[in-house]
């Protein structure tokens, strides 16, 4: 949990002074958020150095993230090359892991799904709440008669990540063909959302259960992540004089 | 020692958040900097952000500042105020305390006396430095015969930190009179200052040499320090819901 450690504050504050301002201002996540009108507070701006502390003070070599985050690690790339660039190799220059297989998951209005878009479909809801949600999905005012385009439709892009290759293929056909209310797929997919997600809505409601199992569950964790970030920031604070 | 307490970078992150990017984005001492040439980082631009948890934590109540940090104090009672009305009465709302007969020390180019400007007078030098860096301060061509403006000369207005009414005012006619050479006057000035800081020089040398009594005071203070810090803290974690 990342605010067990207040060593990755610590390390955000020094990476931010090998950061120069235009890195940030050219980070698209930043950028689309304010042009989104979202407030442009400066823990948004910031937050691409937090991320980069998340990465460096445990060494990691990769980081798995989706497409439209590998700016970020470039981002981490850039502050680890300067800081070692000034004190010596210190950093492990991170690489991103990006599965080509995995899309970004669409939101209700199509964009892409976000909490700071509030677009999401909250998949640990009661079904009444998640039904009502997935009802929310953007659709176009095609009559139900009428064929549809698959690839523009909001609920067949998020259908189809619960489909295998055949089943979208039959999911497809349906729209091609006319006669499918936006409606009736809606239905369709908020079942497959709730039967797909429902052992992990069991077993997410037995760890929520016991309460001390998860504190130490987090406490071992902690320990853990603290020793690698101390050996980390024992050669920073050393490096930039910030000891005594 | 501020590196001995992490939890000001961490009070730093989380004022972040309820710090617009407007109200550092018009702070003077940045765009000073900036337009002056100084690399624009992100550690410099968020530097007002860390200045008010060092305030915030401590949850103090007057702030001694030069006229120039005024905007600074301004700034952190902004954020605290944001904050504060998210969360409740977590802050205490500091004022600036400014000595109005305190002017701003000018620097050797007559600019403000600033490390980041690299024009200052450093206090503790060996003798010989001292002279050489005094003897460098910037003075305008004007013959040693003719009259001088002293209100237009750097080392005139360095010179009178160090002097009463009447010794400034023996010096302004000396200045107005002509045939006062700028090395004679620089020569005085470094005299002054060697004079006036020689007891203090001594001090500092006695303090250097007992490391273990650095050690022992540094520690007492992050102790006290921690104290006030953690009390602040646990609020701050407990509103913010960073804690279980």
């Amino acid at each position: 949990m990342q605010s067990d450690l207040p060593e990755v504050q610590e390390l955000s504050w020094a990476l931010s002074n090998f950061t120069p301002m235009g890195l940030l201002e050219r980070c698209h996540s930043y950028k689309d958020k304010v042009a989104r009108g979202i407030h442009a507070n400066h823990g948004l701006f910031a937050y691409p150095v937090l991320m980069s502390a998340d990465i460096l003070l445990f060494r990691s070599e990769k980081v798995p993230v989706g497409k439209d985050q590998k700016q970020h690690v470039e981002v981490t790339r850039d502050i680890a090359a300067k800081f070692n660039n000034e004190y010596g190799e210190i950093f492990t220059l991170p690489e991103p892991e990006i599965d080509e297989q995995v899309s970004t998951v669409p939101g209700l209005d199509g964009q892409k799904m976000s909490k700071s878009y509030g677009n999401t479909i909250d998949l640990f809801l009661e079904e009444k709440a998640l039904r009502k949600q997935v009802m929310r999905i953007v659709t176009d005012p095609t009559p139900v008669e009428d064929p549809k385009d698959p690839d523009k439709c909001n609920v067949f892009q998020i259908y189809r990540l619960f489909l295998d290759k055949e089943q979208e293929q039959a999911l497809r056909q349906r729209y091609l063909a006319g006669g499918l209310g936006y409606g009736e797929v809606k239905q369709e997919l908020f079942e497959s959302i709730r039967d797909f997600f429902a052992p992990y809505a069991k077993r997410r409601k037995e760890l929520l259960e016991d309460k001390d199992g998860l504190r130490k569950t987090l406490a071992e964790g902690a320990q853990k992540a603290r020793y690698v970030a101390n050996k980390t920031m024992r050669k920073v604070r050393k490096k930039t004089g910030l000891t005594y």
